[in-house]
């Protein structure tokens, strides 16, 4: 599969790029500036010689070309991003995977954007996109250092249960992920807001801590919601 | 020590209290109305026998005389229930569990109390106690079946660390517990949102997930907030 990544020079998106490249996935490094994709490229490729023949790198529209999408700029750039390519993302799965944070004296603390997530804002920039918000508490250095396994739940989110399926496809891939349907966009609220609470940790903690889930034995991405449990 | 719990009647109250009693805490399990509490403490031993000399029954203002307060009302009755007793909470440790939450069409949603969260709102309403929030992603039929441990991290708010501290040792007893020391009392608010995300997790895959987070080897739960780290 094609993905493109927009904003994929940034620590987020260029660790997702090595990560999809080394699962075998072709990936553009989407930029508004092709000198920094090439650069980011190369120094993923100088890092990693294996991704040589799965990483591109690209404009932005180049990358928005692809079969899916993901945004990966700054969190205040991701929904203008989306509308700026809107025509090329008409109909496709665009992965939201950014977050809104503010730092505050010692602590991160979480915004709430237009349409009360990131992930709500694109959704409502491109609103014949499938958005899909995913990748929001894993730690970008542990998901860019391709040769160890992550072991983490993702949680992903969205209005479209075959674009969240898509996506959960590609997750599984990742040695030591776990994709996990979160329900629908409304829950990208909340679980972008919890990556503050992360990061908070990994200051105290000294560490990047992710996200496990007991309970949960097996993934059926597609299960049906038939009953409700109390916690 | 002596721990009250304001509302100890409802589901999250009365296994909280079955397993602060099993841990070897003498639990004031406290109602607006005594025969509800003495009907709650009944029915727990006669669950567990073990527990006949570790919980009360009394009313609110019993419970809110102890060493330390938990509320476990709902959540529209915590911030209330609080201010009707903020003559016996004043200066204590109060410990704030519950979650705003709205069931709209077949999803779990977060609200947005006033001062931000419950716990904020609990704060806002007793100045002077010191409330930590914590507890909120525990599933509370795990928690009051006691003769298992719950694998689970407990996320642990709060603006003074010395009543974190107090919170931190006693999660420490419980089997399977990790506390972690989730920052100030800003966190409240994503923390108690991230619970939507929970319960609807718990709907899809037919569970009671509870969070486990990896990377986090050792729990200083006072450690100092020294560096920034990133995810």
């Amino acid at each position: 599969m094609r993905i493109g990544i927009l904003g994929g020079t940034g620590p987020a998106g260029s660790a997702l790029a090595a990560r999809l490249g080394s699962i075998g996935h072709c990936v553009v490094i989407g930029s508004r500036s092709l000198p920094r994709a090439l650069e980011t490229r190369a120094s993923l490729v100088g890092s990693y010689a294996q991704l040589e023949d799965y990483l591109e790198a690209g404009d932005n529209p180049t990358a928005a070309a692809c079969d899916v999408v993901v945004i990966a700029t700054p969190w205040d750039s991701a929904s203008t991003t989306a509308r700026e390519h809107a025509d090329l993302l008409e109909g496709k799965v665009v992965v939201s995977m950014a977050n809104a944070l503010v730092r505050v004296g010692g602590e991160f603390q979480p915004l709430v954007p237009p349409r009360g997530s990131v992930a709500g804002h694109v959704q409502a920039a491109v609103p014949g996109c499938r958005v899909v918000a995913a990748f929001h508490h894993v730690p970008a250095k542990e998901l860019g250092h391709i040769g160890a396994p992550i072991e983490t739940d993702v949680l992903i989110c969205g209005d479209d249960d075959g674009a969240i399926e898509v996506v959960s496809d590609i997750v599984r891939q990742i040695p030591g992920c776990r994709p996990l349907h979160a329900g629908s966009l409304s829950n990208a609220t909340a679980i972008e807001a919890f990556t503050a609470v992360l990061l908070q940790l990994n200051v105290r903690y000294k560490t990047r801590a992710a996200l496990k889930l007991t309970g949960i034995r097996d993934a059926p991405a597609a299960a049906p919601v038939a009953q409700a449990a109390r916690a």
